[in-house]
């Protein structure tokens, strides 16, 4: 093979394979020149090769660019890589197939961890980052390092003193996300072999970390209606050496269940009785419902034992991946572990939204967004009430996109799941929650996109699946071991 | 205390602090109502407090400020964390001594492990920021998710094919920075108690990656000038279970060195015979001072086992956070690791590298950054020659922007390093480079800055403490083990 034509074989591999799509620029002649060590003439013969092929085309004054129609038959279909067929499941794998439905625009998003990105200010949030990253920053990578960029920290200090909080600035650590805090936090208080305290059902990247990190844990059971199980925590606390709590206290992650203050009261001194940290999970802090704040567990901490995580991923600006941690005593530590593990937060990010903390309208935003969030439960709560069978319940949560959703006894939840994305439709099904499979028989469906038709249907696609047995039923269980 | 007296304490606590720092807008009346549940007469009331006291003032139709001389005098000043008094050191607590300095404007960064930030092309990448980030972008979170965004993901994939390697699109995965996709890789490879091989000396992070993951390590010697010693590796991988390797195989930090090509082959030939992968951090490889490209280890893999991770923090955009890892057929484990640690990089930095990679002119700009970086090289080293006494010996390296001292065998790095920062100039001491203090008579320097009569006067008084036994002998040994 000549050296043009090896460098058209290239090339073309690339655009078949979809890595250059259609309508990307290719190098130009010069940069292929001094990238491949070739002359010019060697260039334009791969190119003219190319060209001939239909693969791609000149535009004059513009270089050359992978044709519309080039290729495509050739790309990956987005849809090949979710099989609908029964087959062997694991809650590991499962996760991620739920995870990735988010991708396909076509699946009725009711399995999503996300709100819709219709409900976000993104142009606002836009503005701000085009005005503050336009100009030159020098010191912009100085500032972004751990503990992070003060301006952002200032902000949410004032954001907690206007829930009524006192927590300086010198606490506060801002992170790529919440997910970020929470699994830095976890790593920080327990090595592997120790034992710290999850919920169940619990947040399944809870689960994942702790796998990752090879801890130990107890699980102590989240009552969708009361809460956090305080007595089995208690008993939990006497009997093994805990290092860590990790749990989240208002707007339960699958349960939607919220603890009340005087219990939240009580789950800090019990911890500070023992001297066991907490990491408070709180990313859906502002989405509550009611007209006044919900106070956090780390409100009534005195100790300095309560590491706060927040982020305004769910309630800003998802794709910027910015949180935080109030972390207590543990700042200092926990800003040394994001030395070490991803430096700082991108730049542009933390910048872009105190901009907008301080001058975009965050409060009158929210105000419009808890608005919104309510009318869309009790839209999809009543959806549920209307399509679903008579033995089905859905909680009503006072914040958050949740509800939790507890089937009749023969729907199998992961049989459902595939019934469902067959239709076009995802849902979280219940054993993603918990290590051992538990939860069968239970879903989390999410409402956080604005009411539609679409979503009627999909609602009452789901609830014929629940009625008919031979569909989703337990029965036809897969190899997930029943709780 | 009455209610608004409290209001007002808690504020003025958070301006002594310097929590809200002079000229900070603090809450609207209405927003503050709203935040405290209290009658607009407690705002004004608490307010009109602090407004007395000379802490906050109004200005017409934009709301309260806080003053401008406000808490200045009770605000921590920068440099009070840094102790230069002889004490008890340990590597760790060394390390982070030396990563704060750069926070530090006033002191000569010569141990800093940063480029300056003069050298980047701030504006023109603020301008591709400004430009995809100002509008709505509602897709954009869904974007970013893992293995990240396209259009970023393609053009990297452009830039290995204008270095003459095909690396699919597929097999890279957006992190954030290259750090995350390095400790990442090696979380996914290695249990607790596994060994992984690194270098000595090595990058710090990677110390402190292992400590963390609990891994075992195994050295082995990187020369100056030869890189790393393969027979060494032959031994290791033939006594002990080795998982991975953890290598920088073009100029090394702190060494500078580099593999050649055939070192290269025959390393990547070995680790196959083992099917060891290597995690190949080539964070420096666009940092070449010759005219072509320097090939990764990943050129020479036919087998999958390479993970090169990559990064637009040296060479384009350092706070926006921006790596990669080509990992071969790890990607879809990387893929899974990303998606339960940190989630996605962060979107307005991934679109604004994609913007400005297609249009800002990248290879323009490396070409000069290239040409700036080796004169800057020549400059420090002859300064060196002039000043520090003659058996002293410094790397010169093809690329980056580190040289590796040699000092004289009466000077101890750690003793300089305290000595120099009395001075006002940071150095990177050599023990901060292993796991058990070796590296006492060497130092990293840092020649990433323009040159300049403060470097010049800097590298001067370097010289004179380094000839001055008394002030930075090995004699006054601190408590770290010599090697």
């Amino acid at each position: 093979m000549k050296r043009y034509e090896r460098l058209a074989h290239q090339l073309s591999e690339l655009i078949k394979r979809g890595d250059l799509p259609p309508g990307a620029r290719i190098p130009s002649v010069r940069a292929a020149c001094k990238a491949w060590g070739v002359s010019p003439a060697t260039v334009f013969r791969a190119y003219y090769l190319l060209e001939n092929r239909g693969m791609i085309k000149a535009r004059p004054r513009s270089g050359y660019f992978v044709s519309p129609s080039s290729g495509e038959l050739l790309r990956r279909s987005p849809g090949t890589s979710m099989s609908t067929d029964p087959k062997t499941v694991n809650i590991s794998d499962l996760v991620f197939e739920v995870l990735k439905t988010i991708r396909h625009a076509e699946t009725v998003p009711l399995g999503s961890a996300f709100l819709s990105p219709a409900l976000f200010p993104m142009a606002r949030v836009g503005k701000s980052c085009a005005k503050v990253n336009r100009s030159t920053h020098l010191a912009s990578m100085v500032d972004g390092l751990p503990p992070g960029y003060e301006g952002l920290r200032q902000q949410i200090s004032l954001r907690y003193l206007m829930a009524g909080m006192t927590v300086p600035v010198d606490e506060i650590i801002i992170t790529s996300g919440a997910l970020e805090a929470l699994t830095l936090s976890a790593q920080l208080l327990a090595a592997p072999g120790d034992v710290i305290v999850i919920e169940k059902p619990t947040f399944y990247a809870a689960l994942q970390a702790i796998e990752r990190l090879r801890l130990n844990v107890v699980e102590i059971p989240v009552d969708p209606v009361e809460g956090h199980d305080l007595d089995a925590l208690a008993q939990a606390l006497q009997q093994h050496p805990v290092r860590a709590c990790w749990f989240m206290t208002s707007f339960h992650n699958p349960t939607g269940v919220t603890l009340d203050d005087s219990r939240k009261q009580a789950l800090v001194d019990l911890l500070a009785r023992h001297d066991v940290p907490l990491i408070e999970d709180d990313v859906y802090n502002e989405l509550h419902f009611g007209p006044d704040p919900v106070r956090p567990a780390k409100f009534f901490d005195r100790k300095g034992l309560v590491i706060h995580c927040g982020s305004f991923a769910k309630c800003l600006a998802p794709g910027y991946r910015i949180g935080w941690a109030a972390a207590g005593r543990f700042a200092g530590r926990l800003e040394h572990a994001k030395w070490m593990t991803t430096l700082s937060a991108s730049m542009p990010a933390q910048r872009a939204i105190a901009d907008y903390l301080e001058h975009g309208g965050y409060e009158r935003f929210l105000h419009k967004l808890r608005r919104e969030l309510a009318l869309q439960q009790s839209q999809m709560l009543d959806a549920i009430s209307r399509y679903f069978p008579a033995n089905t319940m859905a909680t009503r949560s006072d914040g958050g996109y949740f509800t939790w959703v507890a089937l009749p006894d023969h729907v199998d939840s992961i049989q459902l799941f595939q019934a469902a994305l067959n239709s076009g439709i995802s849902i979280a099904p219940g054993p993603i929650f918990s290590a051992d499979g538990a939860f069968r028989h239970r879903m989390r469906l999410n409402y956080g996109y604005p009411w539609s038709a679409r979503l009627d249907k999909a609602v009452a696609t789901l609830g014929a699946l629940c009625a008919d047995e031979s569909r989703c039923g337990a029965k036809l269980a897969g190899p997930v071991r029943p709780a």
